[in-house]
């Protein structure tokens, strides 16, 4: 490349861009680490959206009609914190920048979501942030259909790499996006040819041009270094109604002797091919400066939008209180003042109907009394919305001619769902929850994950929890994925008993504001244990004593979901021969967790009586509960799984297994 | 569909597909459950593609050299099941698809490898089949590369649904396929316009053949019910260098009064809908009655490759004694002899040499002593060649024009990585592993759960297993992953301590023929701990005695893979305080629980040593071991992970998280 070329043809962009070329390059000599050649390749892309597209103001990072700028390329983070630390966020100072990967700094390694204001979500495991960003296009649309373009009127825009269109994820991601023409959405490919191993020939062959193309999406192919290509391209985009993808050639690691090269992906350190860099580029600053009226123009750059963040909030107090209320709330993740009463009045009406309902089907019927009084949920399913119970009746479904639907019909694609999910979350305004089996948690893991990290309450509905999935065999039965909720932090799983703790679940999911929680429901239809009605959420204690022993307790059963009731009828048996014993419902271990050790004390009291746990599910993680803490003296058993499921109705399968009132009664006998 | 003008157009091939369909029918009614619509849509595809192109012989379904057939759309089990019967596989009797999807049956709901012989891979999980079969492909390239035409020489091809063509991982997959022009793989669309929540445009509007087209692969569309048209087609795709896809526009459920619906893909037991299809397509024997012309027919198609497997067993015999033993023993999963004295010669050298190295490192050191004496082995990392150290310096790469290459450059793909690697294991006859971040497990989570389920022994190389990965940070960080794969039934996770252990973790999961391995590895660089040479492979037992307590045993370490170096420097300070400690390495958790319980009590004793676990991640699963079996009496803690990591240098997290000798040492001294 020639770089005396590109300086000369605009000089003025091209210190801008170098800018962030500079500061790159001068953090990751200082961490010894990072990833220098992706910023440097796309400095140009990033200094012409900034500057002439990006509707943002830097000393109002929160204004929610900003447009949203998504770094899916993540290992690139220093391109987004060197636009930060320029346009003058006030959280990413110099030294910030200067610690760049250290302990405490703000600038970690990859992007961190609440790290730095400006960063709209975590990135780094690749295809996240492309994905996210789709969510961030839906809930704009969404948004902007319910409240009206004076106050709800941005783009998304989207930086991803080679690593990113190959991950499976994107292809939901792009599936979703062209079949919702969703037209604010604009990804820059940053289309350098280059991936960790070597070339992306190496491994990949692919047309992404054709490839978009046959997704519905728009493409506009330009050199990526070319200051009024990139201008005339974004320009282009905006104006169309498809999502566009901007295909930018451009050379990793400009300018350096790394130039082109899979080293030029990873740490530039050596000094002296800095220092040519540096020279060839015309930057004779010393490390971390940037000159006066480079840093002075930039700084323009990000006050540019506060006359249009002004007029925004101009127009936000001519709404109605009401309006202004509502839009308040949805974006401080506040719920509506009337949902506790209207749950408790449920859980009043249930424990008095007592049905005998799966608990898929109870979500179903919390989410007719939610729906309607949260005009912030989005609700949707991989491809199962009939087995899931996602859509009340309320719902109609999100499309290109009913951008107020607030249903999304996913497709058989549990990954792009639960990152377009956060997306949404992460933009505000919106409350997703979608749903697929149990079992396909694994398919959604990274950004299940991702939902934790980030410290945002996205939704995970999950059924079929079980064996009780029945004849769809072990392919489709979870057992291990209930232990694989649990070890991830900063995740509530619940697996609630009955249609009650089923209500009480979804007003902990919906009052979360920085946990995800996954929602572990039956297929199966299971009876109404909380039959006797109680304002409080017992749910909230993660877990609590549901039935006392009768005489001297002599066996304490703890279980979960569809396992209570199972417990509940090896408690009559058990009874029946005199030996006392208290049944324990455990909904959330985490909250739990959470309790103070005297109330812990009083539901798993130390003593003689033996316990045993019952799950239809693999053991790890129960040893915690049936050892007691630090290892305190008990007998224990547990009744659940030790294997993989098989093929046949439930209820032959709860037999075969070994999962009854019979076999727990019998545990208990066989530890006395 | 006028099923009149289908059956008056080819009377004979209708018959015979109907066959399928009536099957189906049938045992989806007995069942009252399954998938009805998918094998009635594709029966022509499937009869066409058995009757005029498949390769094999029902009288012996383990012919190496016969064509795979793979099912991806696995829902639609009974097409599979309805071939298997009908052209004669033995243990596919009658009576096994009128018990289909009860227990104890092989027909289970969705086709499970190990069930019946012709069920190549099990499906079901979506996208999983067609990224098997790209697995299937190179395996027979690389085979037939290496053993020339005379001994393997076939197809691998699948059926795949809409669903897997939305979900993520079947990008992947076409993308590798594509790359390295798989022109022995066909993948037929079930294109039927058809998912369980309605239509396919209701979420998806993606022109599959131009997708296709962009991943480089030849592409074909047909009637699906057009028996000319399809055999025309595959004898194309036959002839074509490159990956075919044949797209069938077919009718789900034709012919039924649910054709064309999404109630056409679930279970149609209708009795009445089901005698009035079955009068449509003149069919008109009882339930589970196939015409004696007609089973005639379709087992002759089952020996219609009898003479051709015959001619190949003469080109087999006329081979070379050693090529033939060979080929005998990789398709028997038997390692070469010299494996263990190969093995046992590098752990005393290292025992010797005693070097500071990383587990990943040790890896490689290991793979340059396996590799060039197993020539089964193929390696390949997703796009982290040089981080995860899978490539040994024999290896070549995997290629168009280098077909014996061993190494597979997978690109930023680690499901599809993981998935065409159960495939290549599924093929027989190649020994695949494969690396990557040990956090981006979640990526390749569904495929890893499908190993474990179809007894196969993928190796899956996950380095930087811990917040020891340093700067990149928390979403690259595992602190759940290990609890993720020991929660997975039949799965061995291999955490080693040294390169000692990482040679008998090598060899283990070389040796295992059922179980795939996680191996478990540092980024960074941790001491040999295993001075002392032992033939024996202590690391079968899963876990050992690493250094006895002197004096009285007061305090017992537990720890995995780096953390067994802190754990014997946490060690030196307590003995050094006069307090007893043994240290106990617990390689692979899997394996101790299959020891005998006189073996694991003389490792973990009762009595009153408290008991303290090391390990960088969370503690999940850690009180099984803490607390001992039963729950036994034990004062016991546990030095890890409670959160997320974060991004700095390894040493500073190390110190921040308090994974410290120092902080063990005290651990076991507030439980004195």
């Amino acid at each position: 490349m020639d770089i005396a070329a590109l300086r000369s043809a605009n000089p003025d962009h091209w210190m801008r861009s170098t800018a962030i070329r500079a500061l790159t390059l001068d953090a990751v000599h200082a961490a010894n680490s990072g990833h220098s050649g992706m910023p440097m390749g796309m400095a140009d892309v990033a200094t012409v959206l900034f500057d002439k597209h990006m509707k943002f103001d830097a000393k109002a990072p929160d204004w929610p009609d900003r447009d949203r700028f998504i770094l899916s390329a993540g290992h690139g983070s220093m391109l987004l914190y060197s636009l930060l630390y320029l346009t003058g966020y006030e959280d990413m100072t110099l030294e910030q920048v200067k610690n760049f990967r250290q302990w405490g700094a703000i600038t970690a390694g990859h992007p961190e979501y609440g790290h730095a204001k400006g960063i709209e979500t975590t990135t780094g495991p690749l295809g996240q942030g492309i994905s996210n960003a789709v969510g961030f296009a839906m809930a704009e649309e969404i948004l902007r259909a319910r409240y009206g373009r004076k106050l709800v009127d941005h783009y998304t825009y989207c930086i991803a790499g080679d690593g990113c269109l190959m991950e499976g994820v994107s292809q939901e991601a792009i599936g979703i996006a062209g079949r919702h023409r969703l037209g604010k959405l604009i990804v820059f490919w940053d289309n350098n040819n280059i991936t960790i191993d070597g070339t992306v020939e190496l491994s990949d062959s692919t047309n992404q041009v054709a490839r978009f193309k046959a997704a519905g999406w728009h493409v506009i192919e330009i050199d990526g270094h070319d200051p009024e290509a990139i201008d005339a391209a974004i320009t282009k985009a905006k104006a169309t109604k498809k999502p566009s993808m901007i295909a930018c050639k451009t050379h990793i690691a400009l300018g350096h002797a790394a130039q082109d090269t899979s080293k030029g992906h990873g740490a530039l350190t050596d000094e002296a091919q800095m220092a040519t860099a540096k020279a060839a580029y015309g930057w004779t600053t010393g490390p971390f400066e940037v000159p006066g009226e480079i840093k002075s123009w930039w700084e323009g750059v990000g006050t540019r939008g506060a006359s249009e963040r002004a007029a925004w909030e101009a127009r936000l107090s001519e709404a109605s209180a009401q309006r202004q209320a509502e839009f308040a709330r949805i974006f401080a993740r506040d719920v509506p003042k009337k949902l506790s009463a209207r749950i408790k009045a449920l859980k009043k009406q249930i424990s008095e109907e007592a049905p005998k309902v799966a608990t898929r089907k109870s979500s179903e019927m919390v989410l007719e009394v939610i729906n309607p009084i949260m005009s912030e949920t989005v609700g949707g399913s991989a491809d199962l919305t009939g087995s899931n119970n996602t859509k009340s009746g309320d719902m109609t479904a999100f499309d290109v001619d009913n951008r107020k639907g607030r249903y999304v019909y996913w497709g058989i694609r549990e990954h792009g769902m639960a990152a377009a999910m956060n997306g949404m979350a992460l933009h505000g305004g919106i409350r997703p929850y979608g749903g697929t089996f149990m079992c396909f948690t694994d398919y959604a893991r990274p950004a299940m994950r991702l939902a934790a990290l980030m410290k945002i309450p996205t939704v995970f509905v999950m059924t079929h929890d079980s064996i009780g999935l029945g004849e769809d065999g072990p392919t489709h039965q979870p057992v291990e994925h209930l232990a694989i909720s649990r070890a991830t932090p900063n995740t509530y799983v619940f697996r609630p008993c009955d249609t009650v703790e089923t209500a009480e679940a979804w007003e902990l999911a919906l009052t979360s504001k920085e946990t995800p929680s996954v929602l572990s429901l039956t297929r199966q239809g299971v009876p109404t244990l909380r039959t006797e009605h109680k304002m409080k959420n017992l749910t909230a204690q993660g877990a609590y004593v549901l039935a006392e022993a009768e005489g001297k307790r002599q066996a304490i059963l703890l279980a979960t979901g569809s396992e209570v009731s199972v417990a509940m009828a090896a408690r009559d048996i058990l009874q029946a021969k005199g030996i006392g014993t208290r049944v324990v419902s455990m909904p959330c271990w985490e909250l739990f967790e959470q309790q103070d050790e005297a109330y812990r004390k009083r539901v798993l009291p130390g003593g003689s009586a033996v316990r045993v746990g019952v799950e239809a599910a693999v053991r790890q993680g129960w040893d915690r509960w049936l050892c007691g803490e630090r290892g305190r003296e008990a007998r224990a058993g547990f009744v659940g799984m030790d294997s993989f499921g098989a093929s046949a109705p439930a209820g032959t399968l709860y037999e075969k297994f070994g999962i009854t009132a019979e076999a727990v009664a019998e545990k208990v006998q066989s530890l006395l």
